[in-house]
């Protein structure tokens, strides 16, 4: 069985083909550009590769409600061209198979779910921590959908004490992505973040704010992995200090031995490393074709 | 059919017999002792009732993990012989009928989302905010529970600036529940929440925080609709002003009509009022029948 899988993402798309073993056979990837011709790339990608159904996570907001007219539709975003696009419609003129659509956090949730990182669990919480903040939900066998999806990257947090940054969320100001992604450690310490020691000031506070992430999907999920990616966590001194943060904030409260304990367990990095995204597209089409 | 419910909660207990059209059909209520006294007045309300399958929806934090040899218990609590009591259990001894476990505030967020104000939807948030605050999760057509359960009213919120209450929860001292359950509005403003008028500065703040708590439901698991009970909610102006605060806070992010206009229809009270909770450990029962 082919399945055809892509990774859209804010930066770069990556499109490539798989089984229903969870084997990518080939991919390959190009820069995001206006929508016509990023997905022009992808439909000559697919064309002719026999694919029998095709799973899409992709950055968002997007509209993924089957009994909308804008099903299918990229709603909002500050990326040019985007903003209400027909993403799915586009793809599905050009190829009459089953389709999956989701956001690219709920398709690496979902990915790590099947072969990754919560591999055997029925729930986990995915984040991607990079130029904004994602979260994806799958809990109790399903990922989680609703009223829209969830946007985990803008919930309220506690400012760190010394923290004179005032946030660079557009909605939100000093929401978790406004002082936590990427971009906001850039332009508090002036440098990028890849460029700060491991031993700098702003680790402490990125794992501030992290960790309430942390312990706000515990809180408000519970799910059964927490599983952090992106390009911020690519800083391995981060992952553990999260933890910490996170045990912290909780303080004891959550009486299981996988809270109380460590977190090393837990918390974790993406099991599927950075293709986390193309696997959990994988699984969308599998799903989609109704193998999942 | 005849099934019996148990909403258990922190000051009181409401027994009552329902069937499987959502009558209640009979109901006593006692205050919480403790356990032994408490569950002595349960096996007497039930005995000789005929029930086919007994529901509980409880205070906690409860052990909701079949898999665990403390399924069913009470896991840690201030209130005097409740930590660590087998409360299932001591049923079972009594009646041998499938049982319904889980916490109070799931209870009633399956209850609303039968029977109440998210009747039809596959998802929905029940907050309770009283003495404590607590939150019942309803996703994808199922109750969240995964590693323990939802305790979304311990999550961390930003504080409003004018509050200098250092907040009164014992393990995180400033999260929602300290800042904003009924205790915290009796210590800041040193008179209770029903003595203050409908004008007092006390309403403001405490819809800061609590449409700081919507936001944050919003954000993380996008339910089709939040609910909004217990005692602080008695105050009917507060409801209104809580939409306005998530709505403000939301600040346009989220782009469904539902959240974007006024919220009437999305942040409401209790369908089934105060007893929502009985009414959800009922629909735990017709589910342990196998009549969901």
């Amino acid at each position: 069985m082919r399945i055809g899988a892509i990774e859209a993402g804010g930066t770069k798309f990556v499109c490539g083909i798989g089984d229903e073993e969870g084997r990518i056979l080939d991919r390959i990837s190009f820069p995001t550009e206006r929508p016509e011709p990023t997905l022009g790339k992808v439909i000559d990608y697919f064309r002719d590769k026999g694919v029998e159904a095709i799973g899409i996570g992709t950055f968002g907001p997007i509209n993924i409600d089957p009994a909308s007219p804008m099903y299918g539709h990229v709603t909002t975003t500050p990326k040019p061209g985007w903003t209400g696009y027909d993403f799915l419609g586009t793809l599905k003129k050009e190829f009459d198979v089953p389709f999956g659509w989701d956001t690219d956090v709920n398709a690496a949730a979902y990915g790590e779910a099947k072969w990754g990182a919560a591999k055997g669990l029925d729930s986990c919480a995915y984040f991607t921590i990079g130029t904004g903040i994602g979260v994806g939900v799958y809990a109790e066998g399903k990922l989680v959908h609703g009223l829209v999806h969830p946007e985990g990257g803008h919930i309220p947090v506690k400012r760190h004490p010394d923290d004179t940054f005032e946030g660079f969320c557009p909605y939100h100001k000093d929401c978790l992505e406004g002082v936590a992604a990427g971009p906001a450690i850039e332009r508090r310490w002036g440098v990028k973040g890849s460029e700060l020691g491991a031993d700098h000031p702003a680790w402490a506070m990125e794992a501030y704010y992290i960790g309430q992430a942390v312990a706000t999907a515990v809180l408000m999920l519970s799910p059964k992995k927490i599983i952090l990616g992106g390009g911020v966590m690519k800083q391995e001194h981060l992952l553990p200090m999260i933890r910490e943060e996170a045990k912290r904030y909780l303080n004891g409260y959550v009486r299981d031995e996988r809270v109380l304990a460590g977190m090393d367990e837990y918390v974790v990095a993406p099991g599927l490393g950075e293709i986390a995204g193309l696997y959990g597209a994988l699984a969308l089409g599998l799903a989609a074709a109704g193998r999942a």
